[in-house]
């Protein structure tokens, strides 16, 4: 285990009565998985909420026993890092309508002890927060640090702004947008219908029956392209042949495509299908300032905003977070923003450590300081 | 009919006895499908090869009987446009493996009096230009006057240097690479996985018994997020919603969810998947310097070049177009370059028409001046 990692952890369930969606269902009981690190202090405000991307979980940091792999967030939280443990309290927890613990199409529908699959009911972004919120509540947290998240992570913590603005001290939107634009829907939509021309899919009801693998695996390589850039994917593979001659004709030739085979091929084993298509919709749905001006959401807030984005992510372009900092400005509220310089592409949120590292420590430190 | 059209046109046939591939195996007999508009005159001077994209075919300009819908660069040849039939012998001939009329997996196998399918030989952009180095022969012509073509057409384009370097007075790559990058390839890849993951495949042997139809239509419509730029899909289609309400939970609810469905649904009926594949890993094998430097393709090549990319193109970005100018550059080829402002993507090539046609028409009057 590496020096400053938090050590061993374990998921926790956190399980609540009833949550009313937006779209006027009830889902009843709820079941919110999450972690921890670091200790809450006798004021409880020092606590920052960590909010995941697409396929990402409560897991955030340190090691489950048994598991080789640390959280997805490693590299940022720990003794001494960005989210230090020694200061901040942390908290991760999986998204409602997810597949790693909190309740989702794969849970059992206790009307029916059967997996809700598509009768679960549409989900958006702000049920996401919705439900955090109950944990946050639960957890004694009247006011949290910060929230900070990346690509869908960096939607709810935006979204924490019309939800519960008074209840966060600062927010740090990382390589996201407040609305998709039509070519990231398309993208979505892509993925959708791979999945769902899968036979495999029967219309949701595959539980216990089938898996739509390939349908999902096609939508994780489409991913997968997008969230890396033209240089990082010349960097890494070039036109570089595969070590294995293809038998079949139609055998990857390229080491890129193999690749993104065998990332599509893991993807399914750790990933519900039926989840991929309720979170992608809430993505795609997502609109933070729906018919008002955007300057307008953030009339008023009295949190400090990080903005980040990276200078490759053609996914979540610079340009989406300028619209951000720009609406900030015009309201007034304490901005900052910085273009991170990255080759990396979309997935620079989760490797471009030192940067991030330096402005949000930094970040953190002065929002710590104006609460006293 | 547009008053400046060729007309009334019919697809005709050019059969020979058979094509040594590439890879080393024969096809025997071969059929190309091609058009021609004008007249080649008595010097045989005056010919323009066009050369298709991915999903092209002959049927470039006019109209054919009982069709309504225009050849698939219409706006670009008949009298008095860029490629002025009243000046200059049109050749349009559809791509080896392609299932439009010439040779491809789709036609029935001599030996064994069945389709193809997957027993057709893996074919590449040199083995498309031999098919047509015939085709020219055939039709009596020495030397053409240009070779002109986008994105695949492009690649075309740039094999005839080293394929027949003496047979043509100038080249005209619109659009395009001298190789696939990794990005590039992957996007083919992820079509044809698509394609493949669709059960009604069957191997390549669904003639007759089924069509992959949703594979086919995923790959296409990835393949249209791809050709569109985000500035484009942001003009055409923004955020708004579907006129349909949706009924079913993930039914579009963005037009250009809709859109990109009705693509990929009209694509099915009117091309076979395993030309779909044939023709993508051809782009992706493509690699015209191979081992060689770049500059030492276009060494002693003493044909013209008008090279041509728009800014907006993320698919066949404007650097490779670059790469190919700095290539003449250092081997003293006659060369000039123009990057089209334009926000619709690498679709531009076929819509940029007036920038186009006023660079073309100017550059063709050079080479015929030139040759006198």
């Amino acid at each position: 285990m590496e020096k400053n990692s938090v050590g061993l952890v374990e998921t926790k369930y956190f399980n609540f009565d009833e949550l009313i969606l937006d779209c006027g269902v009830t889902i009843a009981p709820v079941t919110i998985a999450y972690e921890t690190y670091g200790k809450l202090n006798s004021e409880k405000d020092n606590a920052v909420l960590i909010e995941h991307a697409l396929t990402g979980d409560a897991h955030a940091a340190g090691e489950h026993k048994d598991e080789e792999k640390s959280g997805w967030w490693d590299t940022m939280i720990g003794p001494g890092k960005a989210f230090d443990t020694e200061k901040y309290f942390i908290v991760c927890s999986n998204v409602i309508g997810g597949c790693k613990g909190s309740t989702g199409p794969s849970s059992i529908n206790p009307k029916t002890k059967k997996p809700y699959a598509l009768d679960f009911p549409v989900i958006t972004i702000a049920d996401m927060v919705r439900a955090q919120k109950k944990l946050i509540d639960y957890l004694g947290i009247k006011k949290l640090l910060s929230v900070v998240g990346g690509s869908m992570g960096g939607m709810q913590v935006l979204q924490w702004i019309t939800s519960n603005p008074t209840s966060v001290a600062s927010l740090i939107p990382i390589a996201t947008t407040v609305k998709h634009s039509p070519q990231q829907i398309a993208f979505s939509e892509v993925g959708r219908q791979a999945v769902m021309s899968d036979p495999d899919w029967r219309d949701g009801n595959y539980y216990g029956v089938s898996f739509p693998t390939s349908g999902l695996s096609v939508a994780r390589m489409i991913g997968h392209i997008t969230y890396m850039s033209d240089i990082s994917m010349a960097e890494k593979f070039g036109r570089r042949s595969k070590e294995n001659k293809p038998v079949f004709k139609f055998d990857p030739n390229f080491e890129v495509e193999g690749y993104l085979k065998y990332r599509g091929e893991n993807f399914v084993k750790r990933f519900d299908a039926n989840s991929y298509l309720y979170i992608t919709k809430a993505l795609d749905l997502f609109d933070l300032a729906g018919n008002k001006k955007l300057h307008q959401v953030f009339n008023g807030l009295k949190a400090k905003l990080l903005i980040l984005s990276f200078k490759s992510d053609w996914l979540y372009p610079s340009y989406q977070s300028k619209e951000i900092v720009k609406a900030c400005k015009l309201a007034g509220v304490d901005a900052t923003y910085c273009e991170i310089f990255s080759t990396y592409g979309h997935d620079a949120f989760l490797l471009e450590i030192e940067e991030e590292t330096h402005l949000i420590k930094y970040f953190l430190e002065r929002v710590t300081k104006s609460k006293m």
